[in-house]
């Protein structure tokens, strides 16, 4: 039925620190033939996210960890090849979570058709994708920013946090994103409409936090934790609500990771940290979507992807998420779009 | 018109580390007249709380610090002894912020009077006091406690943390206290109706909270904070409500205290933590002391009161709420009931 090569990249060991190929191996099997109900997916794009690195953590994580052995999970974007499932067609492009391969075999309940229109399909891993619902259900279910308050977005030049802080001008707030390097800082603020952007790198977190947020903070999306969550809560308001989306600073540490030391301002200022995962959220991915879909039409909302070539380079190009040299939403190219 | 003398502890240093008696200068001075308007107050209760260490801090807070050279702030309970103000009488029983003093002046805002009816006056700095709002609204409001949930309450044996714990009971929660000796942890579980305690000076507290709460944690009523909290945090579920009623641990640190290392299970487990200050629940009162009366009324809340004698010994025994060597709510009595 079939003489294709699935390549995979299967988990090997439990990465101490940042990934390192050695973490995962390289499997080449050919893929066999379809039962009655299943679906062949290609796999065309892969979404490398800062979740991979929890999903991959012994301990607790809100999904089962990546057991040793297992093709590496991660989003995807494929095309349909084959079918025995009357749900989809040869052809389809679908989304799921068909990991670190260029085929998977389901019984095609993991996949969701989509139909991109105009928009190019890398947009489904972007705005479209995870990521807005996940900017757009966090800063607004979770951070519930008013008109007028200051919401500050670390990790801002990110994929989700540059939603968040777009949607942030989009609900009339004051917005302050903090990113790691001077062209990040400018794309926030020349082109996205940020109030101001922090270098973290390079400047006083505290200080420039105090400057740039006169009015103190109201709202923190909070995507990196460690240091700049410290910071950020310095300068909280009362009744600051800080919407945890993630703590990626972390991530990598192989020790205990000490917690913000500014912690007791959550009493002080009667404030509320909450995380979420956006998977609750899935439910109401419909109004998310719409809402975005109008924004995106109105010219209000900007996104960048960063796509690189080829499945091999997946565990290298990974920890771009943490080392910050990548720009924009990052991305596999696995195989070509039809 | 009066040869009353007032005795005072003024704030003479702001303290590093525990409180010691050279932070305070005692000073007596002559009461003066009263002016029109004016009410005198002679103290007869002084209340110590754990918040009392935080309003001589340095540093951002939810009030303004007491200053160097003003009276010690603290709760008190006090009787009229001469009004030139119509809202009072000589003679009537009043609540108010009088501070570390014998005697006060002022145009009554500060004053509330009570009608003590068959309770005991000390009653009023506990269970219906600022104490009993703070068990009431924090574990209500911000722990949204539903039965069968599992509650878990750190500094439990405390004036607050006793009370928690029983309403917890009223709910329908599986309740847990953590506490620092076997003698209160007896208290919790025999006499109040916890369903388990955990002496945190001599139990591994992660192991025994998992033991104690086979199916997780779902609401924590933190007093302590610090090595405490991040042992709840390790067993938290999904939803967790975590209400911060107090950090103790920190209150007397000289250097910056280390957040929850397991602050991340914060974002895995789509966990709330809300910081909360009574005063801002002022305006229910009334709600609270009819619910709290009629549980008391039911025989389902106790509380226990311990009271030292003497204005003079404040400064050393406000040390106790740091060394757990007190037994209930923590009172000075300054001066005689009529």
């Amino acid at each position: 039925m079939t003489d294709r090569i699935n390549r995979q990249w299967r988990l090997a060991a439990r990465p101490e620190g940042l990934i390192k190929d050695s973490d995962f191996e390289w499997r080449e099997e050919p893929v066999r033939p379809l039962a009655d109900g299943e679906v062949l997916v290609r796999n065309i794009y892969l979404s490398l996210d800062p979740a991979n690195r929890g999903w991959i953590r012994e301990g607790p994580s809100y999904v089962e960890p990546v057991g040793i052995g297992d093709v590496m999970r991660g989003l995807t974007l494929g095309v349909v090849e084959e079918s025995r499932n009357e749900r989809f067609s040869p052809g389809d492009l679908v989304s799921g979570t068909v990991g670190w391969q260029d085929y998977a075999i389901s019984d095609g309940s993991d996949q969701r058709v989509i139909d991109p229109g105009p928009l190019p399909l890398t947009a489904f891993l972007g705005l479209f994708g995870i990521v807005g619902l996940t900017a757009y259900f966090g800063l607004l279910d979770i951070g519930k920013p008013k008109a007028g308050e200051t919401l500050v977005v670390s990790g801002a030049a990110g994929a989700v946090g540059s939603i968040v802080g777009q949607i942030g001008k989009i609900m009339g707030c004051r917005v302050v994103g903090i990113a790691g390097s001077d062209a990040k800082c400018a794309w926030l603020t020349d082109d996205l409409g940020f109030d101001a952007a922090i270098n973290y790198k390079t400047e006083n977190v505290v200080r420039t936090l105090h400057k740039h947020c006169p009015d103190g903070i109201d709202v923190i999306f909070e995507n990196v934790g460690g240091d700049i969550l410290d910071a950020e809560l310095t300068w909280i308001n009362n009744y600051a609500r800080v919407a945890v989306c993630g703590l990626i600073s972390g991530y990598n540490a192989a020790e205990k990771v000490p917690g913000p030391s500014a912690f007791p301002m959550v009493l002080i200022r009667r404030a509320r940290i909450e995380g979420f995962i956006v998977m609750d959220y899935l439910d109401r991915t419909g109004e998310a979507i719409a809402k975005l879909s109008e924004w995106y039409a109105e010219g209000r909302l900007k996104y960048k992807v960063d796509v690189y070539d080829g499945l091999e380079t997946a565990p290298k190009n990974i920890n771009r998420l943490f080392d910050g040299s990548h720009d924009g939403k990052l991305i596999i190219r696995v195989s070509d779009e039809p």
